[in-house]
């Protein structure tokens, strides 16, 4: 079963990577704010229903995948 | 209006990183495969409908955010 777990900062720790992508933008002259970088990881599970999958997932999130001080992770299954 | 840039590398091109992690999910004894590491790229747009935001957001992708040699994006508005 296919899985994406979104990875992103949480809201109050400072990101230079989404600063530094937005003063590009900037001098494309988008107007763009509050951009902000994080990871996407998308893999293959073999899970017997979405509920399982995700459970893994967040299991996998736990041990390895996210730092729980500084991100939150969004898992989607995508079957 | 929110919008969200899933950046990933295309089918063909090796991920050292994907397989770096899949190797340390194993060493967890996950059962997991096709790992690939992409990046997450939210942002607010000042846009009318959807549509413009996600026209914005292409023009983004093309100028600066995606090197389309290597990677694919994906757009998707949250509203």
């Amino acid at each position: 079963m296919k899985v994406r777990v979104l990875v992103s900062l949480k809201s109050g720790i400072l990101d230079p990577q989404g600063k530094a992508v937005e003063q590009g933008l900037h001098g494309f002259d988008f107007q763009v704010d509050h951009v902000r970088i994080g990871r996407l990881i998308e893999m293959d599970l073999p899970a017997a229903s979405a509920e399982d999958a995700k459970a893994q997932a967040q299991a996998m999130c736990d041990k390895l995948l996210v730092n729980p001080v500084m991100e939150k992770a969004v898992i989607e299954v995508l079957g």
